[in-house]
């Protein structure tokens, strides 16, 4: 079987990393590359063809793993020479992989879930013919969500509305209970029905989501945008805390 | 050492259960009490004295657990009484434990956290003098905040401020999750970073807040008015999310 890379970045080093089977070819091109990824190709156990265009042709199944502002163009011009399955990657929105469903065969939607350079990155996926892709299972652990394509990539945006939601929660709370001079007690309190974790979780995702409160807050209205006919106060209300 | 009771309650039951001592007198009055509340003190170890004067009186260390809306008469009416220390266990606010504090001397602000019948409840305490109530650490856990009355109810109240914000924050995402036909995977796929418990704390957090909708709007009220100078986006969010 030949798996095909449209980007080598850090997807698709940890996924030739992770799937480590005798019977599958890793398949990229360093078209059009920079030299730090053609560096990462040859560090890698990838054979590289001259052009994207063999690596579409040749792959049973073609990942599209680049940014996500690449995802679409990159489907446009490649999915039509895709045979097998094309799976895309990137951090998109349910809109666009239903735009990216338009331009390709056998399409599949993944969201990966964890750090992909971990030991145990969980990939959802959702489309036809799933069935297919059962062999990932043997390296690492897959969740199949539905036949739709826009369901892992929505379920991807529910996540980001509940942790981001929490953050701007977490930020409100503990910076009232700094100003009472009771912060080192809100999370003792807190630890005891929360977790004896509370504490540190609570300061990463604090520290995370004011160190790139910009980005955070575009993603809110992401989903703010997406999810336009329903009840989003609270969702409104982090972007607007967010924002400030 | 004598400790009395004005009310007997739930809290006050349970203090008599857990401070088991030959060296502890429990004190109370049936003076006004429902029956129910006099045969909770006949089936306790407590001595049944005529007045609740006399129990203020006599007692080294005097608790008030009755209902918050009595907590200041119980003080204006008693206090004046107790030569020991003065302890209110209602679940008031801290502006009423500030108004508490004028009327009785030696004044301790407790705040009990986790179930008061179950074998591990908290007892968070701020007052002057709180080294005379270290004995308690034999029976019960407690944690000295502060010398300030007023801190441990300010701590109950930023702890609600957390609860209640995030479970308008469970309440609002699972129900986009529901309404796009996810919510089983949403609960999923956020167990893999909250923890394993997620989706059981989750649902037990949105039935209580939605079975109490406007109890907990109205706690929400009071959190916004008495932190009325402090940013509560959030807060104002599950407010106006809760009080739909």
């Amino acid at each position: 079987m030949k798996i095909g890379f449209i980007g080598f970045g850090k997807v698709a080093r940890n996924l030739v990393r992770l799937i480590n089977s005798e019977n599958i070819t890793f398949l990229t091109s360093a078209q059009n590359r920079s030299e730090n990824t053609i560096k990462n190709m040859e560090e890698s156990d990838v054979e590289i063809l001259d052009t994207f265009k063999e690596v579409a042709t040749l792959s049973d199944i073609l990942i599209s793993a680049n940014s996500p502002n690449q995802a679409l163009d990159v489907a446009v011009k490649y999915g039509k020479y895709s045979k097998g399955i094309y799976m895309d990657l990137n951090n998109i929105s349910p809109k666009e992989t239903l735009e990216i469903n338009k331009h390709v065969n056998n399409f599949v939607d993944g969201a990966i879930i964890g750090k992909i350079d971990s030991a145990n990155p969980i990939l959802y996926l959702s489309g036809k013919n799933l069935e297919s892709l059962d062999f990932l299972n043997d390296f690492l652990e897959i969740r199949k969500i539905s036949e739709n394509p826009g369901d892992a990539s929505k379920l991807k945006l529910l996540r980001s509305m509940y942790t981001k939601s929490l953050s701007a929660v977490l930020i409100e709370s503990s910076e009232v209970a700094k100003n009472l001079n009771l912060e080192e007690e809100f999370f003792d309190i807190l630890s005891l029905t929360e977790g004896e974790d509370f504490k540190k979780s609570a300061l990463s995702r604090i520290n995370n989501t004011k160190n790139s409160k910009k980005r955070k807050a575009e993603e809110l209205e992401q989903i703010i945008d997406y999810f336009e006919n329903q009840d989003l106060t609270m969702v409104k209300a982090s972007f607007k805390k967010l924002n400030r």
